[in-house]
């Protein structure tokens, strides 16, 4: 009966921390979107919504982690039990800096939007790469309230195509460059903001890479 | 009896953690220094081997987060001695980013190299920010050996200046690129290994808040 008990608070302390960890994901994508908009619309005050938002991500990360500490010291969990926790103190870290780039999107917007040039570059290919950018974390996470290890490793495959985007939309920025090296400033502003979408790209596929963790227990990060 | 043999096994534990990364922050160390050494000389033999030594700390990472979880399951620590074992767990994941971005800049040097525009290019900046970034590292590792959280606080502060140099260096690049088109491609390859090296100053800062919360119990991350 004791462990039963035992047993029963632990699940659910488990569904509290799955439940968080949504909840911050969910955070991380409205910034996103957020961020995009502002882009889109030139917005800074969409912007100053997302810079403002920022430090409540910092917090939940924060937060959970600290509860990740407090549930592994009171319920010592092993094999998957304790992976699972682990797992969530690697995702809620890609989540807060999924945050900082979105962020950074929204603060980089506040520059561009004020350069003469800006209205002349078509980000054609910035877009397609925000909005796969989306689809990568929000796939994550539910790969992650699933458990589903199969769709978290489709993700790690489908971050090529963002890289690929990526890729694509530097070559043009550099065509611009040079044609009108009076672009070349706002040109390295869309640099950044390409930079920090391909990154969350990234962290959108390690946190699939937690998510296989957790389900099988290997750790596959580095095996591409 | 039983506990103080427990107690002893934890401490070899902990101490076989601590060798191995510190260990592990050698490699990187000595990447850093490579990679440094391959952009100074434009040594395409220096960047493989900075290329090839990567997998080795990607290895290292994925065996020292298996060992803690092992202890934590087995031993079962609470308070400081299961945040000591969380932190390293951050504390590898952010050497192997700092490695990974050693690696970018071997990468980006072979680049470089190639482009005729390279030798003209003043990277004066660039070599302080390198120093910097090296030396913030070393002394986060240092700071993790001997759990020192005042100089580990100090490495925090410290960071700025690596920020300052970057961002003088971005600006040097915008000259030369508005000055001559021609040297835009080689330019946004060193803007690449700049931000490669203001990264790895950031990992040192994410080392040190690790030490930070391993000497104190305060989560300081975000309140800068």
């Amino acid at each position: 009966m004791v462990d039963k008990h035992l047993s029963t608070q632990f699940d659910a302390d488990l569904n509290d921390l799955t439940t968080k960890v949504l909840h911050m994901g969910g955070m991380v994508e409205a910034q996103m979107i957020k961020s995009a908009q502002a882009l889109a619309e030139f917005s800074a005050s969409i912007a100053d919504q997302v810079i403002e938002s920022e430090s409540r991500i910092d917090q939940m990360e924060i937060e959970i982690d600290a509860d990740c500490v407090r549930v592994i010291a009171m319920r010592q969990p092993i094999a998957s039990d304790l992976r699972y926790v682990l797992a969530i103190t690697k995702i809620t870290a890609n989540l807060e800096r999924a945050g900082d780039e979105a962020e950074r999107v929204a603060r980089r917007t506040k520059h561009i939007m004020e350069d003469s040039f800006a209205a002349s570059i078509n980000i054609a290919e910035l877009k397609v790469a925000g909005d796969l950018a989306s689809s990568l974390l929000k796939r994550s996470l539910d790969a992650f309230a699933r458990q589903d290890a199969l769709a978290a490793q489709k993700i790690i495959q489908d971050d090529r195509a963002l890289d690929q985007e990526f890729r694509a939309f530097v070559r043009k920025l550099t065509s611009y460059m040079s044609e009108d090296p009076r672009s070349i400033k706002v040109c390295l502003d869309f640099l950044t903001v390409a930079k920090a979408i391909e990154r969350i790209g990234d962290h959108a596929t390690n946190i699939a890479e937690q998510v296989v963790y957790q389900v099988y227990g290997k750790d596959i990060r580095h095996s591409r």
